[in-house]
């Protein structure tokens, strides 16, 4: 037996997310699928990040155990012949037989893009939330600045998290503007349930208008899922980068 | 009676092109359906640019001509609120009742793009042609400035075409690398039918080192589509600017 470690991209628009669900299509479903037809055995993949429902990703990850003598480096070839193609294997390995992408140290990278603009424009509908509400970038700089460092997040989480503690580290929190297309950028040690999204949310209010940057601070002392903003619409999120330490 | 502009932005992806078709879904058909339901009469929209099945466009022009007293620049937002979510009006105003969109000096800008590495990516798989194929962007910059001016770009015109002349000018034509994708943009006061699909698999070619970049002078001189490369696949391609001269 072997353990082989997939990177996976995927459009998550037509995915209820990736998790298992009965009777739905999701990026886990669909792995399994392919890799129990390639390989005629029972495979179950065990993912890093279980991404809701719409968020796209470039590097998701996932291990698998078999006893195939396909090299590890070669499921990435074989696998994409047979997955749908808004699923696309980006690379693959072997790695040690203990190795589980849930329980190791890492740091992981969404992006989450907003497009502000007076109408939108069709071919980014999938990929970013559109609004017409002007946003200030600098205000949500300003904002995103006070979310930098180790925090208890409990605030910034939906409350159906079952997460044991809601503390977590954030490296780097970026909003740039490109052309008409705002970027949060937001590098962390690991997010609770909806965080970025939550995180997204908040911080484009402050860019609207509805709340002062320097509130960020009172948000995060009040550790109530209330006092932070909505939790902004699944299309924008994309996982990016993903590092094992 | 006034005649109203209309700028359009679309997805092409679901799109049978722009042009009517009996029994199939077109920009046009979906552009008519929503005025002659907004206006309580038969609209008939005439286009700048018929784009082909599968070309997106940012802002294609169609005018129509109508007794509504509706403010020309109230269009847009009366229209985007009937029209499916892949075409969204941009702008709207009122124009001379004479102003034919095709029959008038215009400059038109197209970006093809190609995600030129290893795997594809599932969330650039609607808006760029994949190739894994190694293209030299160096190679295409040089092949690019032979079609630059004014030339007989009847190798670069798929035999279908009707125009009553092959002769048109390009303006610009640039190939830029973006991090793993390579953007051809060219700029000119038309195109022949397929010119900028069949430009860009021509540029492909000289990019992979099947053909020299010299030897686009000659594709030039045979006037014959047989010597110009493949017709470019349609995804890659997307109208971003149309000028009025």
């Amino acid at each position: 037996m072997k353990r082989v470690m997939l990177v996976v991209a995927y459009d998550g628009s037509a995915c209820y997310g990736w998790q298992l669900q009965p009777g739905r299509r999701t990026v886990e479903s669909e792995l399994n699928q392919a890799l129990s037809g390639l390989l005629k055995e029972e495979i179950q993949v065990t993912g890093a990040s279980r991404t809701d429902s719409g968020v796209h990703a470039l590097c998701n990850v996932a291990v698998f155990d078999t006893a195939s003598r396909i090299p590890g480096e070669k499921f990435s070839y074989a696998l994409n012949q047979r997955l749908p193609e808004d699923i696309r294997i980006q690379s693959s390995r072997e790695v040690a037989p203990d190795f589980h992408p849930r329980h190791c140290d890492s740091r992981k990278t969404y992006e989450y893009r907003i497009l502000n603009r007076e109408f939108p424009l069709p071919t980014k509908r999938l990929y970013a939330y559109f609004t017409y509400t002007p946003l200030d970038v600098e205000k949500m700089k300003r904002a995103a600045e006070f979310l930098v460092g180790e925090h208890d997040f409990a605030s910034f989480c939906s409350a159906s998290s079952s997460a044991s503690t809601t503390v977590r580290r954030i490296y780097e929190l970026t909003v740039e503007k490109e052309g008409d297309e705002i970027i949060i950028r937001v590098c962390g040690n690991g997010f609770l349930y909806n965080m970025v999204r939550i995180i997204a949310g908040t911080l484009m209010e402050a860019g609207s208008g509805r709340r002062q940057p320097e509130e960020m601070a009172e948000i995060l002392t009040a550790k109530n899922r209330c006092a932070a903003g909505p939790t902004a619409p699944a299309c924008g999120l994309t996982l990016v980068r993903y590092e094992f330490l």
